[in-house]
């Protein structure tokens, strides 16, 4: 049993709570987020205990009380910069990785221009081996930004490890990447910045396990947690990883939180990303996340699964008119 | 090495073929469809031996020459009745498992008028236990087609054994289902009797397995084989199978036959269906093969996955205006 | 619920059987190997229905009341020849395909040798693609029963379709591979001959999956299933199957049936077999199928996965000592 | 193209290295462990460059040349304590969570007496959700450490994040877990304290991306890396992972790293490890990594996967005559 606590709860209140709890002879634990019982808890009446100032919710066993949908929850909407996921459609777009000032502010320009609301670039690049470019490092999280500025995008930037959060400042939204899912240190931190987080599923993860994730960092006192499925391993390997269109109308039904889509990782080729991001907004995806290179054969990494500035302008053009059946 | 013999090659020309083979020190062996060469294959001469007369295609390895698109090719057509699989979009719609004559006929009229092409209905299920509903056996297969014939739609039935044939002499199209995949005396015997295919893909089946098994078919001098995703094994447990949409596209650039998509058994659940078939079909499917039933409660196989005639009027409505964006 | 009942029961236990159930209010369905129950099932007194003459056991929903090991069960042994599956250790080895008389007859005298107890080879193989060598036919059945004789080894062969079975009748054990283990039909007509069944599990397939098509053969009225695990897919293709340590005592747990290994077609490479091998039999498989050629680089079929009879002697010599530690 | 550099190479012999290559137009960038070569690669002499003053490896592509076996290789050692990986058998055992001073003395004791060679226990716990318990903290290392000692056994303590290092002074062996095989920062950070690693596998990880994680490390200046597997998802759920032993042979064929098995939470449940841990090491595994628990019903975390001291003496005891037949 899960006792959530709002973070700003008086001393008073959790004194009464803390009363309430030893006078049935009920132990409280203290966890992340708020309390774990444990002893009586049968003599627990729960209309009482939530009723108590301070008490955000009472959860059993494996739940995840903050990021689970009540019935009566609305979807939550996370904001970043004008974009509303959650609310609107929303397309994040840019380069694998910032390679140059030029190259980022072009691209920049180049995914406004095609209707993208939210500028990526990554920076600090997580790649299985150490012998690739690991991309361009701080210096680059500066012309990630300034881009951003001057095309009128907001900025989402991946991070990689809690030292490096600092350099972070001026981008708009933190990305989780899927090999850091359950770095739950990161997560932390993360969390405490107050950013928005981008927060990618794992690729052996399953989706209880990318929710409890999600978990963690609303636990942590920050509630703008944006879920972007990547797709997982299988053992059909036409593609990079299998985009299980099941897994959408799933996980909406678990929680409120919005759902994007990141096509480009799972089809790790450009020529299959429309029809792919066509069939996932179309099963319900409230955003994309999609690579986008002016020039991919020039690219510094994942070359090959970028799209050209002018396939998103159309595949945001078929998104625009499919909104209206839906 | 492989040739493909056109089935009607006269006696003189494969006299021909395999002089001209023996002459430069080749091995022929029979194989379905044609001949496995082996020896001094380096001495072939292609463009000569493909212009022979009855070679229909020469192809290497584990390649599929019938099932293989070729550039220039274009996709191939399969007609069921008025439906055209590979032009316009199909819809299969009907129970999981016939029932009762009365239960088809009404199922019948109730999907016609939700807007699908074909009728579907179990006869004889394969079912994971012995214990559990095994279908009403051949008598439903007249109940099927007579439905069929009221409503004005063409019917397919799933076949499990090459004893059982004979039985669907008046069925339109027959189904070789996901366990049967790999069943290739069934697979061959079906071919046999000139009837369209419905080939669905084995649950821990490769892409590269499903397109070999429709070789077979092709091999057998069948051409009319339409492919049915239904989904396939997965760790994560969200849904019944995972339907990696990337595979729509990467199966699409290999073969030149038609591709659709059958829900319901990925979904296991009809609250799922509609917004997963919406998206396969943004994403390229040609058809749709949808489990419907006006009683799903009652249904004696796989009732909680499917959804009510009501359900698949709304959903092909909706993909009637999804073709105008596509 | 279903009631098993003994295939020899006499009319009047069945009528018995049948006016318990209606005086009252059960409906009873015939299904394979007995009846499935309907209707007011909470009025059974389970004491009184499994005391009545000709009813074996009663089960519950997706039970496997056959299969299933009862606390107070011994194993099953299955006897093939002069060999006991589930009692001793027993080895089956041979080529993957016959291809001659004398092929198979040098194969089966090295595999006597080199401690083996069966005879394996087959004769219609199941390929993916139809134009790789599909076995030498009918005529190989004489060549390996043959060979088996004069080497003194009982003989198993793989059976691909229902037809073929009358072709099977001096074969000591039939075997049902990975591709046909829900080919419903086929078990049932292979169960119909009284032989041994050596039952593959598929490359998709649950262990529950794997049980329940055993069921079927056990309905059928054959107690005689070994089971064979082979690997299955997955995500990390270091080797062509994923061979799972954890199914073993798993199912062993579950089932009363012996439960063998065969890591040839999981490792793809004989060089890998021989650990693997070792391992298995460690971990507590109770025999093995292993693929063996005298001379693998010449073999029509998966060369690269078979092992010379020096390594199988080898093997087989570690295992007798490995017995004395378990 | 990748050159490997010796990171106590000579400024001269640097420069002399850079001067070779820009004579030649190769363009050098620096990556982790050397260079990365880009330009015309073609001009390259690599029996001049092998032979250049620090350049300790010339590899090309996604090549992994610290982790990779050479053919003229020994297997690598890697000493802890007493125990020598590589060399021979080492059991790895303790509990899932140090949870007091007294229960990891106990446990110490006992485990030395089953003839465990270092002593295990976590004391900050990666946990999937944030109300589960996550370990007692830092104070849990010092009476891991003073258990060890009194004992007599070496100790390995898993790090959750690059800020936490400073605590595991004392600790002889750092482990890295699954969750955080692809942490990079972390990687770095821990292989620069010079500690032996264990490094776990990723439970959707492939064996080349566990491999490339080891070549972070190794890059990174440390040697002292012994792999363990423990399992990765997929779709047959009989136990918690999946223990492929097609796997072990496959990473020693690939690597003169040392290879060890978790079985403990690939089985998740302590009455399949015994057969499980026997089955690893007869198929090659050079040790194990074994939850123990002396009263595994009270455990804080995972006691259902632990096994008892007694369990973990039978269990080397028959390892120990193992040894003898292999």
């Amino acid at each position: 049993m899960i006792i959530l606590i709002d973070p700003k709860i008086s001393q008073s209140a959790l004194h009464d709570l803390y009363r309430y709890l030893s006078d049935i002879g009920v132990l409280a634990n203290p966890c992340s987020g708020g309390l774990r019982l444990e002893g009586a808890v049968e003599r627990l009446d729960l209309p009482t205990l939530t009723a108590l100032p301070g008490v955000l919710a009472v959860g059993e066993g494996m739940t995840l009380p903050l990021v689970q949908r009540k019935e009566d929850t609305e979807h939550s909407v996370v904001r970043v910069g004008e974009a509303s996921f959650g609310k609107d459609y929303v397309c994040i777009a840019g380069p694998c990785a910032v390679e140059s000032a030029e190259q980022i502010l072009r691209i920049a320009h180049a995914v406004k221009s095609a209707g993208a609301h939210v500028l990526r670039g990554g920076c600090f690049k997580p790649r299985t081996s150490p012998y690739t470019f690991q991309g361009v490092g701080a210096e680059g999280i500066g012309w990630l930004v300034e881009a951003g500025k001057q095309a009128g995008l907001p900025t989402v930037c991946e991070v990689l490890s809690v030292e490096d959060l600092p350099l972070y400042g001026s981008v708009d939204m933190l990305q989780i990447g899927a090999r850091n899912m359950q770095n739950f240190a990161l997560l932390r931190a993360a969390a405490a910045t107050g950013k928005p987080i981008l927060l990618k599923r794992g690729m052996g993860a399953t989706v209880e396990e990318w929710l409890a994730s999600a978990e963690y960092i609303l636990a942590s006192g920050n509630p703008n947690v944006v879920l972007c499925e990547r797709g997982v391993r299988h053992f059909a390997t036409s593609a990079r990883a299998s985009l299980d269109l099941t897994t959408l109308p799933t996980v909406k039904a678990r929680t409120h939180l919005p759902v994007i889509v990141d096509p480009s990782h799972a089809c790790g080729d450009g020529r299959l990303v429309p029809s792919v991001a066509l069939g996932v907004v179309a099963a319900g995806a409230m955003g994309l996340m999609i690579e986008v290179h002016d020039m991919p054969e020039t690219a510094l990494c994942d070359g090959p699964q970028a799209v050209t500035p002018a396939v998103l302008a159309e595949l945001n053009g078929k998104i625009k008119r499919l909104g209206e059946i839906l």
